[in-house]
This record gives C-alpha cells, sequence and structure tokens, in this order.
C-alpha cells in the first residue's frame, strides 16, 4: 500500500472525551472515528486490524472444529419472551417495531436464538456434539458509552454455543474452546490471564473469564504472586483473616460525634481500622434487606452477597428500609436490630469480621457506637459466611502464598451454562435410550473490537502503538528521508516491491511530506518495522531498520535488508510480539 | 470436512412458503433457516458459500485501490435530517430509539453516514479520488418479504463510495467499479448483464444495473438480439410505432357496453387492439393529476411518468381526482375532460399513440367511447413524450434490431450519484485554487446474500443446486456407497486426505447412510464433482467421477483420480462454472 492513496487522517490533537490511550490513539492514528455515541467507523488501518484479529478466530474454530454460520442481529421478541429474557435483560438492549407493529430487539447475545434454531433440527445425540459459532455486530445500550471500543454500543463479537449429551462432553467442549481462546490471545500477542469469574446474569455455573492485563481495565482480579490462580474479584472467594487474640472485654456504649467514615471513628478511637466492624445494607429485588457485616478495612462483595441470597436485582438499601428492621443509618450493627428472620431480613458476617477481638461497631444509635464488640458473643442470631472482596496479601485459595490485586479488560468468557437455554425453550434431543433431554450447552464470546483496544492497552508508549505483529495494520512501513531526493525514492520503491513480492505486508510512506511528519507518524500508527531510507542510502548502500516494540535500530546493506527484515518479523511472531 | 460432523439438517419436504427454486433448495439443503419474516440464519454451508462470495469482493475491491472500512449499523437520524431522507425513505426504513431518547435508524446505506464521516477529514484535492467501501448487513424493513433471500428486511450487502474533484473523475471511479464488478459477477460465475438503470429515490443521474438472468428475477430487463445494448425496463426508451395510414374520419360517439377492458372493447368492436388508445391515470406527491394515453398494447412506464413530471411518489390516482378533471373512470381520454394547465393537471400522450388512424378511446361517459379518433387532429393541448415500456420486437435504440424482453435478479448496482450529498451535506474539499468544492460522489452495492440466491436460480435442476465452483459450499464430495465397507472406508478416507493435501475443499460423506441418501443430498448441496467409491473400488482400483453440472460421469484409477479431479476443477474454473 502506498500511503498517499491511505486513507488514514490523523489528528494532531487528542480529542477530549478520550481518556485512556487506545482511544486517543486510534483516533489520532486515523483507524477509527465517532458517529455517534458508542458508535464507531472503522477506518481502513483499524478495519485491517480488526481483519487480521478475526482472521486468527477464524483459524483457531476450525482447529477445533466449531462451524461458522451467521444468525440474524434482529431478533423476535418472541423467543426473548419465551426464555423470559424480554422483560428481564433491562434497559441495554435495543428494541424496535417492524411496520407491522412486530418486535424485535438487536441481539446483544444469541443464546434463544441459536437454540431456537436448532431444536427442531438437532434430535439425536448421533448429531452431537456440535458447536456453532458466528462473528458478528452485538448491541448494548451502555447508559455511558465511554472508553471508545472498550465499552461502545454496537461491537464485533466473536460467539460460540456448544451443544452436548452430558455434563461430561460440556467439560470437553468447554476445554476446546477455553485452549481456542487460549491460543486466539497468545497468538494475538495480549499479555492474558483465564481468571475464575461470576457467572452472572447470563447462567450456568462454570466460567471463565479472559483478562488482558492493563491499567486501563474495568474489572479487577485476584492474582496469586506464586501459583496460576487467577480469579474475577468478585468470583475469588478469601480466607478468614485471623487477629490476635485478646481478653474479652465488656461492651460500652460511646459517642463518636462527626465520625461519618471507617476511617473518621478508628482515628477518633486512635485504633487501627482493622478494630472496627463496618456495615452496608441492601435490598435484593425490593423484597429482602440484607445488612453484611465486613472489618473495617474491607470491601463487601455485593456478588456474593446476591449469590448466597438469591435474587435478580441488588440494590443499596433505602432509609425506610433499614428503620423498619431497627437500623439507624451511619450507625448499623446487628447489636439493637431487629432478629433476623431470613426471609425477609437478613444478617451477614463475614469470618474475618467475626475474629475481631473487642471491636467497635455501630450501636443504630445516631452518634454512637459500642466498643469492646467481640461478634462471636454479641452478634445474636446472625449467619456467619464470606462476603467480602480480596485485597492484596490475602492468602490464596489454591497455594497460600500471598495474592495481588491486578486490573484487566475482559476480551473473552467461556461459559458452561448447561440446562438453562435448553430447559427454558424446551430443546430437547433423543438420547441412546429413546429419551427426550434437554441439550448441555455452553457459550463462549470474544470481544474482537474490545480486542483491539486491550492490545493498544498494553502495547504503546508516548508516541504511539506499538503493534503486535500478527495484528498490525500493516507489518513494515519503509520511510524514505526525502521524497524529493530521487536516489532515495527509487531505493525505497525498489524495497517495496521486493519486500511485496517476499509476502511481507508492507506501506510505502511515499507522501510529500517532511521527514518529522512521516516518523511520527509510523511510530503513532505503530508498525512493528519500519526502514527508513536516507542520504546514506544512496551513499554507502545501507537503511536503517528500527523495531518499533523494542527500540532497536541496525543499519544494514540494501541488499540484505529484506532478508533481514524477515528474519526480524519471523523473531517477533514466534515470540507473538 | 466429514458430513458427520456437519451440521446442515436437511429438509424432506419443500416448505409451503418457499416458491422459487433458490429459495426451497437452500431450506432443502440446511443452508439458510428463516428466524422471522425476512430474517434469516446461515447454517454453515450456506455461510461457506457467503463467505467465498466476500473473498472475491474483496480482492476485487484491493485490485482497483478501493479501501475497506466499516461503518455502524446504527445511524443518528440527524445526518439522515441534514440530507432531507429522513421522513422522505418512508416506511421501509427501520427506526428505533435509544434509552435515552435519541433517534436512530438500521442503515438501509450508507450515503449519509460516509460523507460525514469524511467531510471534515478529506479536505484536499490531493487526497482524492478515494474509494472506501464495506461489508455488511443492511436492513429494509419490506412490506412483504419473500423468495427467501432474494428479498429478506436483513441481508449482506457491499457498498462502496468514490469521491472524486470533478465529473471526469467520476467517471474514472464509476468505469473501475463497473470493470470490478464485471469481474466479480463472472468469478462466481453468474450469467449478468450490466444494464442501464433508471436512478431512481437515490438520486444521481448514471447508472447501471448489474442483473443475473433468471426467469424468477422481478426485473424486466429489455436486451437487444443483435448488439450489447441492455437496459431495465424502466429505463429504455422506445421508438414510436409507425401504423399504416388511413384516411381520417369523422368521430362518432358509440355505446360499448360492458367492456371493462381494453381487450374487451377490441373483442365488442371487432379491431385489433393496437388501434384503441387507453389511460392510465396517476396522483405525483398528491399534488399533480397526470392522465397517461398509451396504445391499446402498450404498458405505462410510471418511471417515464414521474422522471418527466418530477416529484417524490407516484401513485394511482383516486375516483375523486380524475372526477374534478372532468374524468370518467373506465372511459377516460382527453377528449371531453378539463384542459390541461400543465401545473396541476397534465395529459401526456405516448408517440405510438398518436400514431393510432382512426382509434378507439374513451368518451369520458359512462359506457360510451369515441372511434375514429385521430389523437393529432383531435387531443387537445396535449403533451407528446415517450412514456410507455419497450416491448419485444421493439427497436433497439442502439441498432435497430429487434429487442427481447428477460427477467433479472438485480445483483449489483453502480450509480454516478455527483453532488447530490455533499451538498445536501455541505461536504467540501479545496480545489487547486483554494476553493471549496462539494465532493463529486459516486456509490456502489452488490448484494451479497441475493448473489447466492441468484446463483441457485441459474444454476439448478430437479434434484438441487449445481453451484459454479468458485463459490460451492465444497468443491469435491466423496461418497463411499456403502459406511460397512472397510475397504471402501478405507479408499475414501484415502482420497479425502491426498485431496486435502492437494488444497482441494472436500467433504467426506462418512455418515452410516444408505448409499441413495448420500447421493440425493450431494445433488441436493450441488457439489461440482463427486468421487463415488464403491465395491469396483476395492476390486478393480477404480472410482467413478461425475460432475454435477454436466452431468458428466467417468470412471479412473484411484492413483490417477486426484490429478483428474484437480484438472476438472481447473476446467470449471477456467470456464466461470
Amino acid at each position: 500500500m502506498l500511503a498517499s492513496k491511505l486513507y488514514s487522517p490523523t489528528l494532531r490533537e487528542i480529542p477530549a472525551d478520550a481518556e485512556i490511550a487506545s482511544h486517543q490513539y486510534m483516533l489520532k492514528a486515523g483507524m477509527i472515528r465517532k458517529n455517534g455515541g458508542g458508535l464507531y467507523s472503522f477506518l481502513p488501518l483499524g478495519r485491517r486490524v480488526e481483519l487480521k484479529i478475526e482472521a486468527i478466530v477464524r483459524e483457531e474454530m476450525e482447529n477445533i472444529g466449531a462451524q461458522e454460520i451467521m444468525m440474524p442481529i434482529m431478533q423476535p421478541a418472541e423467543i426473548w419472551h419465551e426464555s423470559g429474557r424480554w422483560n428481564a435483560y433491562g434497559p441495554e438492549m435495543f428494541k424496535l417495531e417492524d411496520r407491522h407493529g412486530n418486535h424485535f430487539c438487536l441481539g446483544p447475545t444469541h443464546e434463544e436464538l441459536i437454540t431456537t434454531l436448532v431444536r427442531n433440527e438437532l434430535r439425536s445425540y448421533k448429531q452431537m456434539p456440535v458447536t456453532l459459532w458466528q462473528m458478528q455486530n452485538k448491541y448494548r445500550d451502555e447508559i455511558r458509552p465511554r472508553f471508545g471500543l472498550m465499552r461502545s454500543r454496537e461491537f464485533v463479537m466473536k460467539d460460540a454455543y456448544s451443544f452436548d449429551v452430558d455434563e461430561e462432553g460440556l467439560h470437553k467442549s468447554y476445554q476446546d474452546e477455553y485452549e481456542a481462546y487460549t491460543r486466539i490471545f497468545t497468538r494475538c500477542g495480549l499479555n492474558f490471564k483465564p481468571v475464575e469469574a461470576d457467572s452472572g446474569q447470563i447462567g450456568g455455573n462454570h466460567t471463565h473469564e479472559f483478562m488482558a492485563l492493563a491499567q486501563a481495565g474495568e474489572a479487577e482480579i485476584v492474582s496469586c504472586s506464586k501459583c496460576d490462580y487467577a480469579a474475577d474479584i468478585e468470583k475469588a472467594v478469601p480466607q478468614a483473616v485471623e487477629m490476635p487474640a485478646e481478653d474479652a472485654k465488656d461492651v460500652e456504649l460511646i459517642e463518636t460525634p462527626n465520625c461519618s467514615t471507617i476511617e473518621d471513628l478508628a482515628q477518633f478511637l486512635h485504633i487501627p481500622v482493622e478494630k472496627t466492624i463496618k456495615a452496608v445494607a441492601f435490598t435484593i429485588d425490593g423484597e429482602k434487606t440484607v445488612l453484611c457485616m465486613v472489618r473495617g478495612d474491607h470491601e463487601v462483595n455485593d456478588v456474593a452477597v446476591q449469590n448466597f441470597i438469591g435474587g435478580n436485582v441488588i440494590e443499596p438499601a433505602t432509609e425506610d428500609e433499614l428503620k423498619a428492621h431497627g437500623l439507624q443509618p451511619g450507625y448499623m450493627s446487628p447489636m439493637g436490630a431487629d432478629k433476623p428472620d431470613n426471609e425477609t431480613f437478613f444478617v451477614l458476617v463475614d469470618p474475618s469480621a467475626m475474629n475481631v477481638p473487642n471491636g467497635v461497631t455501630g450501636a443504630n444509635k445516631a452518634g454512637y457506637h459500642y466498643q469492646n464488640v467481640n461478634p462471636s458473643r454479641d452478634f445474636k442470631d446472625v449467619t456467619v459466611t464470606t462476603i467480602r472482596n480480596m485485597v492484596e496479601g490475602d492468602k490464596c485459595p489454591h497455594c497460600g502464598a500471598p495474592v495481588e490485586i491486578v486490573r484487566g479488560i475482559e476480551v473473552g468468557q467461556v461459559f458452561e451454562l448447561g440446562t438453562k437455554y435448553s430447559e427454558a425453550l424446551h430443546a430437547t434431543f433423543l438420547d441412546q435410550n429413546g429419551k427426550a433431554k434437554p441439550y448441555v450447552m455452553g457459550c463462549y464470546g470474544i470481544g474482537v473490537t474490545r480486542t483491539i483496544a486491550a492490545a493498544i492497552e498494553q502495547f504503546h508508549d508516548e508516541h504511539g502503538i506499538m503493534w503486535p505483529v500478527a495484528i498490525a495494520p500493516f507489518e513494515v512501513a519503509i520511510v524514505p528521508v526525502s521524497s524529493k531526493d530521487q536516489d532515495q525514492v527509487r531505493i525505497a520503491g525498489d524495497l517495496y516491491q521486493a519486500l511485496q513480492a517476499a509476502k511481507a505486508d508492507v506501506l510505502l510512506d511515499d507522501r510529500n511530506e517532511r521527514a518529522g511528519v512521516k516518523f511520527n507518524d509510523a511510530d503513532l500508527i505503530g508498525y512493528p518495522v519500519r526502514i527508513t531510507v536516507g542520504k546514506k542510502s544512496a551513499a554507502e548502500g545501507t537503511v536503517e531498520i528500527k523495531v518499533r516494540r523494542t527500540g532497536e535500530q541496525e543499519v544494514v546493506p540494501i541488499d540484505q535488508a529484506v532478508a533481514r527484515v524477515q528474519a526480524i518479523l519471523a523473531d517477533l511472531r514466534s515470540k507473538n510480539m
């Protein structure tokens, strides 16, 4: 490709609403443009990256025998009513009507569609297992689309669905996808971790998220400093923290003015935060009030709370609800509150909070706390269960080594759905005994466009993007320093043709621009290898080769340049970088 | 691919709503499934065909230097308001709202989006010409989706948009796309014709439709029996037909009971239909009434009428409108009606109707006609202009030879848009003199999914599909007659591996099915080449090779089978069949 023909309008200024590197650089480099909130066009350079990722996904899906299909984006409301998700999905689903008044959604996911697609035709255990997949635009009406491709409203997803006769088959299909995902993200050059995750709204019981590790990520991941263990913070189950034993003292009511936070309280009383026990209260489905007690330095894991209690929607409890159960907002604890009935009112205490000796907690009286609280003596009728997030230094549940908390971008997820959708949609096959059974299903997603953003978050510097070779828009850029120097133009042109003949994916910057502009653009767009043709090229017969990712530069004779570039590319590829 | 693993549920019965071969066979062969009115899933075999067409399109777009992009499907209403098409597009456009109440459409086309995408960044004549294209789902809320992929509501289109500095540049971009389209449809194996067409609602002044010739097509095409001329019937301009001269007789009012059609009238009066002059009336934009007179055996071309008068919406006139202008429904003519003011009431007469000597036409009195009408004498204040469709035998406007009328499926269209959208959307560049000028644009579409249907309409027999090699889901199928015969299974398996090693796109029918089922499925799905491994294969060391398209069969030694299949495929490919 000739740069003079390439439509890639670069920007000199970073747009104000672009907060993270991937968003900034894709706009600056002319890879994407915004057409509306969370709606983007991919310009030629961006589209090239996306197509390369799609090709890698396609190859790896073929390798595991998954078959490519294409389902409609527009889905009839009926099948969502059948599964019960038409209303449950909430305002994130785009809905529309046709000219006859029939209702449709723009698919945020395709469990309903795939299940109804196969339910009358995948009839026998003999036809299974089968995994079908597609690569397609998906739609989510994010309340606040942001971060460019990271959280957009229209995005490309690869979604796969497996159909097995039993759990054992599902484990195998799941494992195949898991391994394919590992290969895909490895080939894309990402630094990623598969982490144990909570299955959330989609249902099912076993799931991993593939997380690209990056500070800009919206997910928190617990990662062992020693072994392979990694889990979404919502999923990770911390062990109880022990504290040095003390003789239990008598409970005292103390006045604690102006202590609206746990930190204020600890400071006022001159005690460490660990000696306080804090309270957070939720409503689940507007029916159940749940008081949660954790140690002052810990945070409540609301997913753990919801998983323990059940229900669909968890929200902060209102003041009225709290008061109805004898709870004083800001000064809550089980002490002095109603007795939990474990039907409409629950009190959950985290094991680490149970271990606090002679601690401080709310007195359910404005401006007052209790001190010398020993939960196993003083908290009556409560339920002890782990409801806190892991923190740095907690013990790894697998090996006991201390964990770290890192941030990640979710680029893929694999789910064991089981029979949730096949039962809801009455989708069955006949087993070996001629008995109708629901499919045992799995589903598997990759955020294709989000993967682009994740790669940039991981691989960039202050000058621009540093693409992994496998997904770079072009592998090599040739930059003649002066477009007016006929020798340079000729040498660059010859190299361009030679590299094309050698099947390299090469761009020649033949634009009539200053050298600085061309170098800056090459760094910004992030071609893995740059060949500079300058004055020395004609005089001494050499060119300079620079590797964007490592910054390494070398000067090589022109007649060895093609071979050297090929060797460098092969080396980078072999390292998935 | 192993047939036992392939998800392609064939049907034994043709679904009732499938009226044409492509729809029937794609359903029967398990290539597509309906998920709602005009909404289809592509199963693995169908998706393979589509991907092959997409690859051909991509290659040919690259060949002409067009650059691939991807725009959002969901488009903000604002840009359609800006161009004036938000309301003008009518009920075929799917519209929706997001959670904040903002309006969007699902793109039926992308002129607005591409123009606003580039308008602030394609700033200089130096950056042009540039052609950008994408391959994407498009949406049209057809009032009656039918014929499977031929007229669906969600379909895959390739759409390209060119930006030039002047008309001359546009002609060149247009010609490049025209030639690329010719290569694309040739490579896809279609029997097609580029025909001159009317530019219709999208605007612009020069356009060709690429028509796949097929009886199931919805378009009528005028095609010269001798030269290259071909035009959409709406676009073709027929010459006036002469009739033998007669002495003009006096007009007479005659009673014509029960003559509600022109045929009844001719029969009642014992005259040829050619001696009658019939009337059809329209309303344009609800403001203008247009009475159209054509010879009794001709049909009115409403597009020609609309182009002559102008306006957006042409509909049949209502009885009230007719009576307001002195016209009697069923007995209309200019004689006895109001005088046309050429503002709200027009009378257009086709030149061939003007040539009818002593003809019969309506008397604007129920049950009566005039005879011995000579239009040039008797039709007062009318406008003579060509408003009829061509018919078989009309003279070719290029060479004068008789034309034929054939049917076609529109699979592609190329348009010279000119400055219609760039002016409406204030999208300009700076020319060599630093003057702002609107882009001179072209747009170019291919119905990718419709091309699949067109290929089947052209290439099928009573047993099923006969795919052109270039777009067949698999090029070769190997069928062992008995899946229980170990020799056959081994020979078939060896051939499968050998063909895979030779890079053939091959399917092995390893299913435990009767030979008849396997043969029928192979014919139905339409693999171009079938290798049959039977009893003789083990006994005599031969296999049978059958070419689906020609029906030719031959018996070859097993060790020559791979080479022979490759030769057959190469031969078919070279003939684009």
